[in-house]
């Protein structure tokens, strides 16, 4: 029985959010109904702010909130000639997190699949190539998920790159580091050895 | 370093959610961006709408769209003379999920403590000794949570209820059904062979 049809309306809402089910919905709205009205209020505002306003950044097309965003207009950044490719904008964010790379992003959007008609269009290879035939990258670090069609992403992209002799690298894949080698699973160990480094 | 101002603001106004943190919020603001933008429209207009217009029932307190519940208007319920009193909203919901009850509710919106300055006017007992003195309540329900400050507001609801001859009593607490013993803590443990039954 509803008591309050805007309040399973809330809890139905909040279930677009991932990791969120029925009963988590639910705490959540109890709670903010109890002691978060006006943050709740303020977070709608921020929501339909961010969801109207964020648009892709022109040059890496990650999130940004102005044509191109700050990092792509930092001149230190476009001197290293580096262009790190990644699939997802959360990508770009883990990596800056990591404070390990300080060229250019680009982000694909997803990766290529044939099977679902996802081509190079659909994430972004034209404007890629556009920038190759500009001159200034000269080397790409392909950092696609290790996954199968994160690998046939990156061959494609490899050989395009190719075309304009630009250096191509990918992102190491191997055992976590911190992490223990009985946690570990068959195909990244396999993968640990092949990809073994003189010591 | 903030690609977008917007995201960012995004990712911390999440955090107002009871079980989101830094990561779970960074992981929500990038699904909604990718996937599920209309839908987070729609998410911050009944987040909106729901904090502005969900209000209390003037009968039972219980979150309600109108002034009164539609629990409480139900002539059914009323006839029962049974009042379920409990300390937040989301136990009328748990409660009325177990489908066993069938009278009216009352929800304190807390529970005494002196300590933090929490008297009876603060949990709405005022309107809770109006109804008693209305007549229309034959029995009481206690069901406010098995802590110290619930079973202190319990034995003071209970006081109140006997001035006016009305039956009180308190819902069992004890193992959990389908639940095994040696996962039971010593003082549920203890309590259930306090209140053992006639069998």
């Amino acid at each position: 029985m509803a008591k309050s049809k805007k309040l399973d309306s809330l809890i139905k809402a909040l279930q677009i959010m991932p990791g969120v089910g029925p009963r988590s919905a639910t705490r959540i709205a109890y709670h903010l109904l109890a002691r978060r009205r006006n943050e709740s209020l303020t977070l709608a505002n921020i929501i339909e702010d961010a969801m109207h306003n964020i648009k892709l950044c022109k040059s890496c097309r990650d999130y940004s909130d102005d044509d191109v965003c700050p990092l792509c207009s930092n001149v230190k950044r476009q001197n290293t000639g580096l262009l790190c490719i990644v699939e997802t904008p959360s990508d770009v964010r883990a990596i800056d997190n990591a404070h390990a790379f300080e060229g250019l992003y680009f982000v694909l959007h997803g990766h290529l699949s044939p099977i679902d008609g996802i081509g190079p269009e659909d994430i972004g290879l034209p404007i890629l190539q556009d920038k190759f035939e500009k001159g200034e990258i000269k080397e790409i670090i392909i950092a696609t998920n290790p996954t199968i069609e994160g690998d046939v992403t990156a061959s494609y992209i490899a050989s395009m790159a190719r075309n304009f002799d630009i250096k191509v690298s990918k992102i190491a894949s191997g055992v976590p580091v911190g992490g223990e080698l009985d946690n570990v699973d068959e195909n990244t160990l396999a993968t640990s050895l092949k990809n073994r480094l003189p010591y």
